[in-house]
């Protein structure tokens, strides 16, 4: 049995915490917040605001906003315990040294209240110390994660490649939504498009799955399209990821 | 019955002869191509490389590039018979008005080889004579496809949009390719982020599903970014979308 101490009542520390206690051979024995009202929601377990009353556990996981990771870690009156953050950007040495070290970031965007698949979500994990990867490594299995060792700097890396995927992505969803808004036409005609193209990567990379004007190199197409274009920043995009493509494909 | 001819022998014209074929109430009665080489995949069906051979029929389906439409529908040797083009870019106007004209244009990617199921792609559909309509309707009704009666001008909107949520999401991912390579991370730890993105479409709006550093203003994380980023044109890319999603939320 792996007993845990979650620190943080967020959107994460709620995915978590209801995974783990659905989980055979996992055990939260208490969830730390600074405010009493945000631990209502784990209230079939021990809570507590007071660092100082934290309980004995295997793992300490800090589920917070990035820029509060560092104080709570620096506060912890213990040493020499396992003490993991869950982000995606912040370095493992945030953490303080006093402790064994180590990152559990679960890669995927958690929506408050829709329910959660971990068996769908890779989890990015580090430690300072090898046996503490087991640990690690034997939570992601009990909840049907699979898991990936990638350092600090990988972790960085793929940070930045998931704001592409996931925020730019659906950015582009969003202008597409403004102009066929503003054309009198449904979205909805663009969802199979864009499952497909989210589809495809399971079987082509994204460069063999690249199509469209800026590949073909195709201007009569591009400046059709600029024309159509209302918006000057819409115009801005279009115009700097055509050359982005066309560069892609060596033209 | 609807007797058809298809015109051209590219991706789409196959992808349509197979799934005409294979549909109760439809006949493929002759494929035309320019050059008899590629007509092979046709050769279930009487084909021609004349379009003073062409046979009657209920509806001509003219499926080749779209600076080739305009030259076919000219040289057409028979008048007011209905005539459609299968382009997303191209004015109906742009066939010759000796016929009844129309559009019949799928709005998904096609990829050779890779079989297509018409259930899930949406026709825009646009004639010039109302009756006309009730055909490429009965034809849609036929092989299972949501139909949408679109002009042309929507149709250039929806071509420009898919543009940007297909070549451009695409290029996201791209990019997120690179970037996980150049840091020795497999792409695939993406793959789930990818999916969800493109999933959420169907609960939420793009406006209300977007998350990430430009849209809380989170300066600091930006910044983290593109310091990672080791190409200018990544940086560029990164810089213009945080620009439009933070525009985008008022900030």
């Amino acid at each position: 049995m792996i007993q845990m101490v979650i620190l943080g009542a967020g959107n994460l520390a709620q995915h978590l915490y209801t995974v783990f206690r659905a989980t055979e051979g996992l055990e939260v024995v208490q969830v730390y917040n600074r405010s009493q009202k945000a631990l209502s929601y784990f209230n079939a377990t021990n809570t507590t605001t007071s660092l100082k009353e934290l309980l004995e556990a295997d793992i300490y996981i800090i589920a917070v906003a990035d820029d509060a990771i560092a104080a709570i870690a620096n506060k912890l009156p213990f040493t020499d315990r396992l003490v993991v953050h869950t982000s995606g950007s912040a370095s493992m040495h945030m953490l303080h040294k006093k402790n064994r070290r180590g990152v559990f970031y679960p890669l995927q965007t958690f929506t408050k209240g829709v329910k959660v698949d971990f068996t769908k979500i890779p989890l990015c994990l580090e430690t300072g110390e090898k046996a503490d990867f087991k640990i690690l490594k034997s939570i992601a299995d009990a909840i049907g994660s699979n898991s990936y060792k990638i350092s600090s700097e990988q972790r960085r890396a793929l940070h930045v490649s998931a704001v592409f995927v996931n925020n730019f992505s659906n950015h582009m969803y969003r202008i597409a939504h403004e102009i066929s808004e503003a054309n009198n036409v449904p979205f909805e005609i663009l969802h199979p498009l864009i499952q497909e193209t989210a589809n495809k990567i399971h079987t082509l990379t994204p460069y063999m799955a690249q199509t469209g004007p800026a590949k073909r190199g195709d201007q009569k197409t591009i400046d059709d399209h600029l024309e159509k274009l209302d918006k000057d920043i819409h115009k801005e995009i279009y115009t700097l990821l055509t050359q982005s493509i066309a560069k892609t494909y060596g033209r």
